[in-house]
């Protein structure tokens, strides 16, 4: 059990493999799906030589010819070309019949139909996520005397208190200590709440992480290193399949309500996409093509993560605000404190490399340690260390959410929390009316950032050692947490530095005015330092106004987040996600990455020059036997097919998986074809044979005609571009028109981590 | 003079072609640029053999060789690959002096200090356009006593009036028919106003035409098609050059305020293209690689779209909205409003689909009639006709921007326009308060009703013929006129409709509420005609956005957008730019369009069955006449070498503007190099060649050894893909690795034409 959250089908316990067997997956459904296009363009132009009674794989695709193996890259170019053929036929078909006609229009919708019920299904999920984390995360709390269904808010609902504060002490609320002792003050009750709340937080952590180890190992982590990995061609079987969604939809419930320090932004992103790849078998045109799927999870993938902020904004308790973190700030911002936002892009950065590096140190310490084996207990500790040490303090006991939310939160004359704890204003400018100006720090607000700065510790610590666990887990909220904090400490600082300074600030502040606004330095903060951890900067910015509705904070966003991306690249280029898929090993060709080394493709194809000759097929000289043996000697995807040994001259690419289909159907089905057939990938019989051999076993239909193909000359960096931009699996590799080897996408990620001085044995999958 | 706003170089007047090497282009600096990549990484493979006094076209590039010929595709793989060759010399110098250090952090830091240098200039220039033309338009109407130089608004910005209306008829400004005739009523004083609105507006047209035809052919249009097509890598010299940036942003303030109906965001983009490409020059990083231009101008392209509208709104005059066309409405939208919202989708559509079918057909007779022999009578012409027509209508004689603004506004209880002449409201169902409830329409609104009506037509018309004559004119503006004018009478329509029968509107609009906006239906039909033309949908959204600043109208702005779109494709996939496009035969590969036929490579590839056979070099059997003899017979821009011509193995691609700079390089400078020396595109000398033969030219240096290959039987949607993705120009055929043609870009075009039953000669451009 040494990292079965890194997607280990061969898992030492036997239970994940048996049951990667029952998660339905991405790839199951798409073993009926037809040949490839070369194929079928090849199919006109066949003559008739060829007798009967053959199966001719082109009119009647065999099953599992033109599928994946599992852990395995999808050839784009392949995929997309398959659904033009068969766009192009619907086409055709539609011009002859109504119903031809009606099934190419519904055809033509059916992209949009799939969105929406995507967006549907997502949202439901979202939703009931939303609420059931509401309830369990108060039940660490207390208990509704109503009914125990009802969480804290609703509870009150009904209450007849009319202030918000005392509506949130209404009597039906029970905490545990007043259930059982019958008093809330005191030693002893809080005891009772303390221990109660570890309690459940313990429970709740143990119910996910046994639920993830017993039905779906792959509903750990937050799911989109993994994401990213497939929708850039990897097969990973059952990753996105039903058990995979139920499991992490009600694990991540429990992982939120345990009070570690984790979001559901990430995880949500990898339900959405579960709902729209289970969706995806509703419709021929999706269920078929590995790159429709994709197109269509990348869509999905977008609007998870727009949706897990916004969708709970259609709050059904009747806030009908838009956004998550609603800000109306007092004041707008003034040029000079570009300055302390660009310290906070610098905070910001330093604090994404530093998570970062601790973080991959920690979990391949995991990896590597017997840490690893121990899973369940694990999290147990981490969460009984998190409640700790989070119950004591206001700030980390409430969720993440909540204390982002209270941090953005700009103080008005009403304010009662702790963060808005200032004297009262004493008018010494005489002004009227403006009490809302700048004022000393109280008693309250001393005590509150004390908490703040070591929720600020205890924050980034935890997180460290939470992110990798296995249990669902996101990290948007709690690095958006850590900046806020951050962000609200200098925020207070600089409106105090103010208030007692006010001719340092010459011009633009002058005494009794509002000029400092604490909450638009957290949501800086805030912005700062999920860039530093994610590396988005534009993207981040529209999130931002989606989270705040604040456009007029464009600048300072902007200012920090790219302060931050540059700081933190400055420690290492990649984001958390990237640095999650290269410790896993995933084959993932990182589209931004400029390769900046001069090697040619000769430098990086197969065979080097100290390795046996390239296994190549004859296109009409070799026996079924003689393919067969080639074929078992080797572990290669496939193999090149040459017009003779001697000339070397290209003619096609056959996949393993495909030959090996079609030579058993043959033996089994094919009268006459034995092992000493001949295997003719050409059209035509060949002279040279005698006329009393065996019937040769046709196999042109399973031969890609159009192999990409590159010469021993192309520099690197094209090649790598060619990969990146058409999607390819593999290239061969060509000098004066004479093949001379092959380059996969694994050699290329060998070759770059070579390059970089990484061990190129890191990359596990093809 | 036939179409010179067409890129026609060869112009019949003489005097573009004179000015043609006037204008400062595009192209102009690369002439310094290195070698290729491929060159460059063969030289470290070169063995010594080579006499040291040849010259060495890798060690020493000749001035030309890799530079690209006007009217041709550049090669983006090369160009990119050139640049990051150029990246990886820098950082090895780098490491070896702090000079080297220093040099390659402000190469990196090169490309933001550029784009900011483009913002300041293209912002000030945007600027200037904005003031000079208000300037200009206002003087069609009178003077400023203050100084001629005040528009309207400024010269009674200083008066004592308070309301704005009031204001707006201050002493210092008086209209023409006042200065001469000492009164403003009357039909006297309105003649007189008529003919000065129509002399000025056909001196300012006249001059812009006049100019545009002297000095800078290309300043004419909006660009925007130019810039795609230049942008996907097509070579015009000039284009983007400093007489095109002077004369354009001097004719677009002349064309605007001449009352045209046409918008100046267009030409804005093409002046930014412009400040790009001349800042570009400060660079050599920029300034010596195509692909890197391009990417900046890209960056721009996007930049300017959004500054043309932005930028506008740094108001001087002390108006701190952010937004163009603030809109703030007291209501928000119902459901049942979708079924409206639709509606206008359906007209943007419809008149999207018919503006670009009926503007096509009148430029194309333009191009083929004697009309477009006299394009400043022409201009003249229809000056003075949107000048007759427009003066009277109080809605056609503003500028389309205020059109729209007025448009798009609510009414509130202190409007004074015509559009808000609503009879007073008579407190029926005795509410207090909300006195901007629903209202029944008065004599005022149903004049404007009239009139709004007359300008729709009026504005359809004129637009179709303005748009592609011989001035700067953009879209933009008078689209959104259109569906504005449309969506606000629907509006009126609406909210008379629910004030006369309430009971059909039941449970959302009660008598006396304000439930239907008119200026939200102006704002939608706006965003319907823009994406009916333009063929935009999301990122029309997003600029009506920042247009308006109104984030509640996702749904309807959605809604109207995607019919739109919709209902316009059913007529014709092609939007206004591509039209345009393809009318001027560009050759533009449009990303998006799929390529849906069976055609396989062989089918589009030269030579044809019939043709003579593909020109080939070989790599060592030529001798420099028989290499100039072939060259000169052709007129191909790139020749393949091959081994021999019994083999046909391909060995490598050289351009016919390389081969001729080094071939008359090395007869003029290299000693002993006559017409029957042998030309060796390989590294050896061959045994065959006599020992007494004059010295070998050896062209290695710009042999590319990497050319892109296809085979034969490659489906042309997978060769269209790549020549998409990857930007390539030419694309060589194979067949079992022997050479079989030659696929261009302009190949692809020509059979997609024909594939589309249009005439394949219509693409005119390589």
């Amino acid at each position: 059990m040494n990292f079965f959250c890194a997607l280990n089908p061969a898992d030492e316990s036997g239970v994940s493999s048996t049951l990667y067997s029952l998660t339905g997956g991405l790839e199951e459904c798409s073993s009926s799906s037809s040949s490839t296009s070369a194929a079928a363009a090849t199919s006109s132009t066949m003559n008739g030589t060829i007798p009967t009674k053959l199966v001719d794989p082109v009119d009647d695709p065999l099953p599992g010819v033109g599928t994946y193996e599992d852990f395995n890259t999808i050839d784009w170019v392949r995929e997309k070309s398959k659904d033009r053929d068969r766009h192009r036929e619907i086409t055709n078909k539609s011009r002859h019949s109504t119903m031809a006609l009606l099934l190419s229009i519904s055809d033509a919708f059916s992209g949009w139909l799939l969105m929406l019920l995507v967006g549907l299904k997502t949202g439901a999920i979202a939703g009931g996520i939303d609420i059931a984390a509401h309830w369990l995360t108060d039940m660490k709390e207390g208990v509704c005397l109503n009914g125990f269904w009802f969480n804290h808010e609703h509870c009150c609902w009904t209450s007849n208190e009319t202030t918000f504060q005392e509506r949130d002490r209404c009597p039906q609320w029970k905490s545990w200590a007043e259930l059982v002792a019958g008093s809330s003050s005191g030693p002893f009750p809080y005891f009772i709440n303390y221990m109660m709340y570890m309690f459940w937080a313990l429970l709740f952590s143990f119910l996910a992480v046994s639920l993830v180890r017993a039905f779906a190992p792959y509903a750990c982590g937050s799911g989109i290193p993994e994401i990213k990995t497939i929708l850039s061609g990897f097969i990973i079987r059952g990753y996105l399949g039903k058990w995979t969604l139920i499991i992490k939809t009600i694990t991540l419930v429990l992982a939120v309500s345990s009070g570690l320090s984790l979001g559901k932004e990430g995880p949500l992103v990898h339900v959405a996409c579960c709902c729209a790849n289970i969706l995806c078998h509703l419709f021929p045109k999706y269920r078929k093509n590995e790159a429709k799927r994709r197109e269509t999870l990348w869509r999905s993938f977008f609007a998870a993560l727009v949706a897990a902020f916004t969708l709970r904004s259609i709050n059904p308790f009747g806030n009908s605000r838009l956004v998550l973190f609603y800000v109306e700030f007092h004041a707008p911002w003034h040029l000079v404190e570009l300055a302390p936002f660009i310290l906070l892009g610098i905070f910001g950065g330093l604090w994404g490399a530093l998570f970062i590096k601790a973080n991959i140190a920690w979990c391949k310490r995991r990896k590597s340690t017997r840490l690893g084996h121990y899973p369940v207990i694990e999290v147990l500790v981490v969460t009984a260390i998190t409640g700790l040490l989070a119950f004591p303090n206001s700030y980390t006991r409430m969720s993440g959410a909540e204390l982002i939310s209270e941090l953005f939160n700009d103080c008005s004359l009403l304010d009662s929390s702790q963060l808005c704890g200032y004297k009262s204003p004493t008018n010494t400018s005489g002004s009227v009316g403006n009490s809302l100006g700048d004022r000393a720090a109280g008693q309250g607000l001393y005590t509150a950032l004390w908490q703040l700065a070591l929720a600020l510790l205890f924050k980034m610590l935890i997180t460290v050692i939470t992110f990798g666990m296995k249990v669902p887990s996101g990290l948007f909220i709690p690095s958006m947490a850590v900046g806020a904090i951050a962000g609200r400490l200098l925020g207070v600082g600089m409106e105090q530095l103010a208030y007692y300074n006010h001719d340092w600030f010459n011009g633009w502040c002058s005494p009794g005015a509002d000029c400092i606004t604490p909450g638009l330095y957290a949501m800086v903060g805030a912005a700062a330092c999920l860039g530093g951890v994610t590396r988005m900067t534009v993207s981040l910015v529209v999130i931002m106004f989606e989270l705040t509705g604040g456009l007029e904070y464009i600048v300072p966003l902007m200012a920090a987040t790219m302060t931050s991306k540059w700081v933190a690249d400055a420690f290492g280029k990649e984001g958390i996600y990237e640095a999650h898929i290269r410790l896993n090993g995933y084959p993932f060709l990182e589209p931004k990455e400029e390769f900046d080394h001069s090697s040619l493709a000769v430098d990086v194809m197969r065979p080097r020059r100290s390795d046996p000759a390239l296994a190549v097929l004859t296109q009409e000289s070799m026996t079924v036997e003689e393919v067969e043996t080639l074929v078992e000697s080797t572990h290669y995807s496939g193999f090149p097919v040459v017009v003779s040994q001697e000339s070397q001259r290209l003619v096609g690419f056959v996949l393993r998986r495909d030959l090996l289909i079609s030579i058993d159907n043959a033996r089994k089905r094919q009268e006459g074809v034995v092992g000493a057939s001949h295997v003719l990938f050409t059209d035509h019989t060949p002279a040279a044979v005698a006329p009393e051999a065996p019937p040769p076993l046709r196999l042109r239909g399973i031969l890609d005609l159009s192999p990409f193909t590159v010469t021993d000359h192309t520099p690197m960096d094209i090649t790598v571009d060619i990969f990146r931009k058409l999607g390819l699996r593999q290239c061969l590799v060509t000098h004066n028109g004479r093949l001379l080897g092959i380059i996969t996408k694994k050699d290329i990620l060998k070759h770059m981590a070579q390059m970089s001085n990484r061990d190129p044995e890191s990359i596990l999958f093809n």
